[in-house]
């Protein structure tokens, strides 16, 4: 899952003892991507190169932008190899008869358009809101055991050679409520890797992704779980702690929410019933 | 540094073994802040309430929209207190006289602009270039020990109070080359954390915030190491790794990148000689 360009060679002064060390150190690439639709410019996100199909299929899908696989035509870098910068802009081209629903184009339900709304006084329901009603809710039947939950943190563990070798490198995991590996991504942004899990989930025809669990190194934000509810994941998993938004969306939008899943414990935040002892 | 908003008490379960318990827990909270310069909508981040106002002071000045503490006349959130979301949008009246480099105006260093630049092939070396030209180069003189460095990484564990409780915070603190700390702050967002650094900074009349460290806990990235240079700050101290494109941009800014700072060790990315043994 891992290619030449997402790790980078560089040198270092190691300094414990005297004297200080030159070395060689691996650290993870990272570079701006800047997602067009049509010819205009959408987005720029830092990420680490590779997947980029992925992460802008799934970006668009979680911002509400995307509503099939269909909608799209072709998404391709722009330039030539060998051009400076190849590989840092992308293409995507709609479907003839597509309507994607584009910032500012009075889409009523796209995040960036509510969250700058008019009316004063933006607030975490008025966010939530916005993001239920554009989706559709996430299958509630089934569950994961706890030893399944805590495999799967471990399997994230062993799938993640960037950070291995850098030593700072998010990843995203997801598997089946059985703990069955589906897919994992590494980048240096988490809502990158969770882009591409959602990217990767809608090439397979695997979205809502009912029935599975995204599991992320790290903490868990709004902005993890409300990717997780556009793609109609039932379970998130975190390392670490969640903040009081990704509980609060998670709780509304009927999502088992888990933090600091590590050894033989975890801590269910919301949705409780999906975890099974 | 904290305020009661910052953090929010709720039931969660404990599964370890077996029955699970259902208990208290402390999470840090995370609530979206709307800016607004003039009446219109800026920009939507979300962010730990508290200190709102060295937020978006730090966030305007490392866009590149303000030049000077004078651009701003007033600060303050719209509504009521007791309204719904109050607190969630500020409000920035720029002073009489001031020319704010608002994205979207042909303001040629906005980063904004120059990011979704319409040239294809948008590139790393490019977005530094940009940044480069925007800012003014950070004092190249002193230096800081490697004991001053460690120590400092180790005040800013002891100043998270939030945390502490939730075990899921991240911080900023800022130090004088011989260790002595300036300020800290905690937030949901590392990025944020540095905005509240430099606004305060700007407050005070400290910038360019020459002969001063910034340590941020977890790991530095591109946007951290521009906020870094936007503000004139000499070395940047990261609790973990760096990214390629950090370390780019520290090289070509002059700044000293630090990375992996625990113990008595650290090492040093980008411009060895501020650090002394």
């Amino acid at each position: 899952m891992t290619s030449d360009r997402a790790l980078r060679e560089v040198q270092v002064t190691r300094v414990s003892g005297s004297p200080a060390r030159v070395t060689e150190d691996h650290v993870v690439t990272e570079e701006p991507l800047e997602i067009r639709v049509s010819g205009d410019s959408l987005a720029v996100t830092m990420r680490t190169p590779g997947h980029d199909r992925e992460l802008v299929l799934g970006f668009l899908w979680a911002e509400g932008i995307l509503a099939s696989l269909s909608d799209v035509s072709a998404i391709a870098h722009c330039g030539r190899p060998g051009d400076e910068g190849y590989g840092n802009t992308i293409e995507v081209t709609p479907a003839p008869a597509a309507r994607l629903r584009l910032p500012g184009d009075d889409a009523p339900m796209a995040r960036r358009g509510t969250l700058t709304t008019s009316a004063c006084g933006v607030c975490g329901r008025r966010t939530i809101d916005d993001l239920l009603a554009r989706c559709a809710r996430v299958d509630p039947g089934g569950s994961m055991t706890k030893g399944a939950v805590l495999n799967a943190v471990a399997g994230l563990r062993a799938r993640q050679p960037l950070f291995a070798r850098s030593g700072g490198c998010h990843a995203a995991s997801l598997v089946t409520f059985e703990g069955e590996h589906v897919a994992t991504f590494e980048d240096v942004g988490r809502h990158n890797a969770v882009d591409k899990i959602v990217g990767a989930s809608l090439l397979a025809g695997r979205l809502p992704a009912s029935r599975r669990a995204l599991v992320v190194s790290g903490r868990t934000s709004f902005e993890i779980v409300q990717k997780a509810v556009a793609a109609g994941i039932p379970i998130v998993v975190g390392v670490s702690a969640s903040s009081s938004l990704a509980i609060d969306v998670a709780r509304r939008a009927g999502v088992t929410l888990v933090g600091f899943a590590r050894g033989t414990e975890c801590v269910v935040y919301a949705g409780q019933d999906r975890i099974a002892p």
